[in-house]
Parts: structure tokens; sequence; C-alpha cells
């Protein structure tokens, strides 16, 4: 059986903070020792700590310099770990978010530039963070760059002009893999304003998918009582794929027909609800009748802007999230392990992926776990066949090797997305007349 | 076969707004006659249009009085038509939120108290405005106790003392059905906070339970562009609900055992994922074991709290959230015809049971048609099966004829929760070793 080219969309790169001075505009630099100075007390709020056994795991290590902690890290930023790693995941190339510290949050960029960029300086600092971080990930993807994309940070709600001008220097510079946007806008227009119309079009040009990255939330509502970092977690998938549906339902893939865009580390099980309920609205389902019909901005169904424009950074796709692959699309989904954070499946992605895909068709398990990152990133798929030859699993190393295993999805595949066929899987063979 | 007893748990009365003058306390009637006078044009940004073809089936008529918006209206306030409308929807008894007409919004009790209570008025507004929905709907629940619990508008976000008087004057007055509380807490302590400990106590106190219903949305962030009302309605579900996990995770259900919630008019397909999500924090799932454990707040699984303390009034049910209630609880949903709202089931109600029952159990049936409410309200079910043996449909009616149509459920039913059985229907019979 051949092997399979894995993409991981989710990936983190980057350097230990203080390493960004050089990457900043001069003018910057005595702001940014000033936030240096101040680290420590910073990282506080943004320290995730898990229980004994997660800090075991994690901080563990019988030299130094081993624990899974201290390789991510350097894997952050040392192109040798970090290709090393990847291969003993089997996985061959990855889209490259900054932020490879989701624990101790030591690595972040100038001024809170990162995956989740948020608005708390001013716009010049703001667009400063992130040029800084654009020229660091320049260096480090275009050293290999059939194994990596990388994206641009993109603080577009402070200085909008100065944005676009920086996505276009830093697509020069080799940042070919998208654009990060800032995943929450208080203070600013929302995404369904026309004033973003020109971010939307030198994306299209230029052939830069959109990214919204999880980790957002508007930590301000949840208060200080115990179990507030649960409701953290809880929402934070909401609100990292909140500008999806803004744009999507006032028009943007309308006017913008080729602008792509992905939502990275949200799981993908809510796309099924939310595909149905965009698709109920647009075709006026009885309880939708009176709210306005979005085909007044949209002519096609949502779900169909979906599948033409949107994609899915599934990262970590848990059993219940494959079971929906028909309704969200397997052409829609793309598998990533994280690297390195703790969430993902790194170093274990190998024992993973067996217990996910184990009943998944080969053709489907090839789409999600390369095929779709391929046509959507633009890797070159040959390169990346030879690799995958010495470090990609096969079917076989993934326990796909009965046939009968795949026969219990035939009622879901012809369900398809259930709302349009008229039939959900239980229906299926379809219901009788009654 | 036996008559099913249907208790609507979504259903909504009310007067022509002039009529809660005498209702309200007289230092407040100057300032709601100068909001009767700019009424007009306080409703446009209310008004819900439809397309054509919903125009037409809601207002139009071939006699006047006669069209749905009429009967609907008059059904909001005039205890005979109301009770002519439910029989003919084969409903036995109700539960009574405020805002009969969801259309063009005439029927507003003063400074927006209703189910949807923002708080854009003085606190002391918002209160004698609750109290005077409270003392009209007190009346009109009063009158046929066994048909109908009425609920209490609570604005616990502004005069939090006052509040609490207030619910228990309402509560002593006749209004036994429970509690509304504003879904949104904008300028003030969120849901997680302690500082609503007051609220909590006099609900579990009195056995009334939490309301939210659905409508809140932050309009503001939605912007002016077309489609925005798009947004809206998808949106509505989460605000709706968004008390509930604020309030689960941080352990109101833990130091109010015997609290009970209900999300109204929400939907419940949203249910599954939030059980799953909230329950894999707890279990300290592999991707979520860097958050800290919600154990340290909470002494049960998450959907053990849901079980025990919460139930969803869903209203206008879809087959789809049918198909997902082994994994919602079939004790947990309450249907509702949303009487006299045109996203409801009325005057449709025997119609839509068929189309959606005809292949569920008839003791699940039973359940999410009448049996969870009369629990969770404590309506008296003797009083109410001689009326069901007049007015409500028969499993025969539903189409619940053949015994085969309810095999198709088997996998699901063992399935149960997923997360917590380690099988989804799609693994039953039990997946073998691998």
């Amino acid at each position: 059986m051949s092997h399979y080219v894995i993409i991981s969309a989710d990936c983190h790169a980057g350097p230990d903070s203080p390493a960004y001075r050089e990457f900043l505009d001069p003018p910057y630099r005595a702001d940014f020792d000033d936030e240096l100075a101040e680290r420590e007390r910073l990282l506080e709020s943004t320290r995730f700590t898990g229980d004994d056994e997660f800090q075991e795991e994690w901080f563990g290590a019988e030299e130094e310099g081993t624990s899974l902690h201290e390789i991510g890290l350097r894997g952050g930023w040392d192109a040798a770990t970090r290709d090393k790693e990847l291969d003993n995941d089997g996985v061959c190339a990855e889209v490259v978010f900054p932020g490879p510290d989701a624990v101790t949050g030591t690595m972040g960029a100038p001024f809170g530039a990162g995956f989740n960029p948020v608005a708390t300086r001013s716009p010049g600092h703001l667009l400063a963070g992130a040029r800084a971080y654009n020229r660091w990930a320049a260096g480090m993807c275009t050293e290999s760059p059939q194994r990596r994309r990388g994206l641009i940070v993109a603080p577009i709600l402070g200085d909008l002009d100065g944005a676009i001008a920086e996505i276009r220097r830093a697509h020069d510079e080799g940042l070919i893999g998208g654009v990060i946007i800032p995943p929450q806008w208080t203070g600013h227009a929302s995404y369904t304003s026309h004033a973003y119309d020109p971010v939307w079009a030198v994306c299209e040009e230029l052939g830069l998918p959109v990214h919204c990255h999880s980790g957002p939330a508007p930590r301000e509502e949840y208060g200080e009582a115990r179990g507030w970092m649960s409701v953290y977690g809880y929402e934070t998938i909401f609100f990292t794929a909140r500008p999806l549906w803004f744009m999507l339902l006032t028009g943007v893939f309308e006017r913008f027909p080729r602008l792509k865009m992905a939502v990275t580390e949200a799981g993908c099980f809510w796309v099924t609800d939310m595909l149905w309920r965009m698709d109920m609205m647009a075709t006026r389902e009885h309880g939708m009748r009176k709210l306005v019909d979005p085909r007044g901005v949209l002519t096609m169904l949502p779900s169909e802007y979906f599948d033409r424009n949107c994609a899915i950074g599934a990262s970590n796709t848990r059993r219940r999230e494959l079971g929906r692959r028909y309704e969200i699309g397997v052409g829609n989904i793309m598998w990533g392990n994280d690297f390195p954070h703790p969430e993902g499946t790194w170093p274990y992605t190998r024992k993973f992926l067996k217990d996910r895909f184990w009943d998944v068709p080969v053709d489907e398990t090839e789409r999600i776990l390369g095929l779709n990152q391929a046509e959507f990133y633009g890797f070159d798929l040959g390169m990346l066949k030879s690799l995958a030859e010495r470090i990609g699993p096969t079917p076989e190393d993934l326990g796909q090797t009965d046939p009968a295993a795949f026969e219990k999805w035939e009622p879901y595949k012809q369900a398809g997305r259930p709302w349009l066929t008229d039939h959900e899987a239980w229906d299926v063979p379809p219901r009788r007349d009654r």
C-alpha cells in the first residue's frame, strides 16, 4: 500500500521573544525592551498549568533539554529539531502559525502579534509587532519552501492601509500560505462591514486564504469566579469561528468569489449545524420565514459558498467529528498535529491516527490528512511523495485492513447533508411513504 | 390508544401595550405615555417582515379579524380565543411567556420588559415595567391554573434586591411557573459571579425554574450591511443559551442543587455537543488537559448537572433534533408550539407532530410532548388527562402504527451519550478489538 502524504494544517513556529528585537523597526525597540522587562508579570495571565499528571508529562524529563516542553520550544525555531519531530510524527509538510509556546507563553512576538492578535496597543505598535514576526517567519519558511507554508500576521483592525501594505510586503518576502486576521473587533467595524473589502481584495488577488485561529474569547465577561477557565475553553470555538459567518452571510464570498478562508484549531464538529441552520434560513424553512431571506445578498446556498470558499483546519480531529464528515464535506476537513502544542497530537500522531482513522476509507483519509491541504495551500505533492515514502504511514499502519469496517458509513454517505437530501442516516434506505 | 397530554413549554401572552398603563405604578405612567407616543418609531427596529409569501400567509384574510396575525394577537389576552386555538392544536396546557406579537412587536410591556429584557432604562423603570407585566400575567394565569403556568419577568441586572422582592411578590400572586432572567449582562457582572446567588437562592426556595428565552444577540456588532439579520438569526441561539454554561461551569448547580433552569425556544440541537465538550473538559480529554479541571468546582460531570437541574424548552423541535434525543436526554426535551408566533407550529401543530414524531416510540413521545413539562413545572396530569381525551391526538393520529419503524433507533439508544459509553451509533454493535 502507498504511504499517506500527511500535511499538518496547524503548526506553530517562533523564537524566544527577545529574538524578535532585531526584526523590529528601530523606533519600536525601546517599547519592546520595556515589554520584555515586564515579561514575567505579563505571562502570568496567559499560563496554562493543567493538573499534576499533565505537568509531569509535559515538563518532566530525565535529562535537561529532553522534556516535551523543551523539545517543542526548540522545534519552534530550530529547523533540524522541527523536521526531526515532524518526521517522527509522519508529517511531510506544514502550515505555520506563530506562537509555539501555548503553555507558558514565552515565545510571543512583540506587542501581542501572533495567532490571536488582540488590539491592545496603538495601531503603529500592532503593525510593527506583526512585521517583526512576519520577517522572522519568512526566514524560517523560505528555507524549506516545499515543506512549510508560512502565514502573515495582519492586524487589519487598526491601520487598515498599513496592514494591506504589510500583506503585500510579506507575501513578496515568501509568506505565501495566507493571512491571519484578528478574531475580535471590539471597538472596530465588524466583519460584516464593506470597509474590509480592500483586505479581501488583496487576499483574493494574491491567492492568500484568510485565517482565524483558536484562542480568542471575551475574557472580561468571564469574571473571576472559579471555573471561569472552563467557560473560556467552551466558548473559544464560537469566537474563533465567528468571522466566518459574519463574512459568509453578508456576501463577502459573493463579492470575492475566489477568496478562500480557513478556521483553524476550533474543531469541525460545529460545521454540520452551522451549514444546516444557514441553509434553513436561505430556504425559508418554516421557523425561519420571518427573518429576511439571505438570498437578498447571496445567489447560492450558504453551504455552497462554504464548499467553494472555505476549509476547516480541524487539527486534532475527534472520532465524533470524522463521523460527521459527509455533512461537513470530506473535501473541507484539513487535519493537523498542532506541533508543538500539548492539545495537539504530537508526539503521538501515529497512534492517534490509528485510533481515529482505522475504519475511514483510504480515499477519504488521504483527503483529510493531506490532499485537501495540498490543494488549499498549493503544496507540490510530487515533491512530498518521496518524503512520504520514507516517513508517511501506510493504510496498513492505520489499521485500515478490513474492507468490511468501511461499510458502516454507507447510510451516512447516502444521507450526505440531510437537509438537502431530505433524509438522515437513520432514514436510509429512504423513509417509506406515510 | 390513549391520547397524548400535550403541554407547550413555550407560549406567549400579553395585551396590546397601552393596556399595561393601569398595571403600572403611577410614578412611571407619564414616562410610559411618552413611550407610547413614540411607539411607531420604536417598533420599526423590531419588525420582522419576511417575504411576500409569509406576508400573505400571516396577514392575509378574507374577513377582518380572521388573519393568523389577528387571531394570534387576540389570543394573547382573550382566554376564550386562546383556549380555542390551543384546543385546535391539541395542546392541553402551556407555559406562558410575555410578548405574543413577535412580528410587528405591538404588544410589549412598558420599558422593554418581556422575554428578552434588555437593560436600556433605569433600574427603577425596568422593575416597574416588569411589575406591570407580572400583575397582568397573574390575572391571566390564575383564571385557569390547571392549564397555564405563568413566568415572572425579573430584571435582576439593575436593582437586584428589588428584583428578588418582585419574584416573591409575583410568586405569591400566582406566577408559579418560574423566572425569566435577562440573557445579556453588558455593563453588569456576568452570570459566573456569586453576586447573583441570592437570586438562585430564592428561585430554589420557591421552586421557580430560571429561564432564558430566545431573542437576544449583540445587535450592535452586526453593523448595517445587508445580510446582518441572518447573522442575528444565526447567533441568537448561542446568546440565548449562554447563561446556562456560565452558571453550570462555575458551580451554580453545585451550590444550589435543587435549582432548575430551562433554555426556551433556542432549539436543542446544540445540547449534544455542549455536553460532550463540557464532559471532555471535566474528564481531561487529551486536547483539554492544559485547561484547569472543572472538577475543582464541580463534584459531578457537567452532563450530570444538566440531567438533574436543566431542561430545554425546545419548541418547534426538528427531526434532526429528535434524532439526537438519546444524547440530549429524552427526559430533558420539552416541546412547545410557541403560540402565537409564526416560527412555531400553531395552527398546524397536528400536522407538524405527525411529520416529526411518526417513528418516535410512544413512551418517548409522551415524555417530550408533555410528561417532562408536567414534572418540570408541576402540572396536575390527572386534571389534564380528561381534557386530552377530548382534544389530544393519539399515537395513531401521529402515524405511530408500525412497530418496525421504531427499530432504527436501537443503535442510537444503545450508544446513548457516546463520550460516556465509548461508542457512537455507528459503532453499535460495539466495535471489535483492533
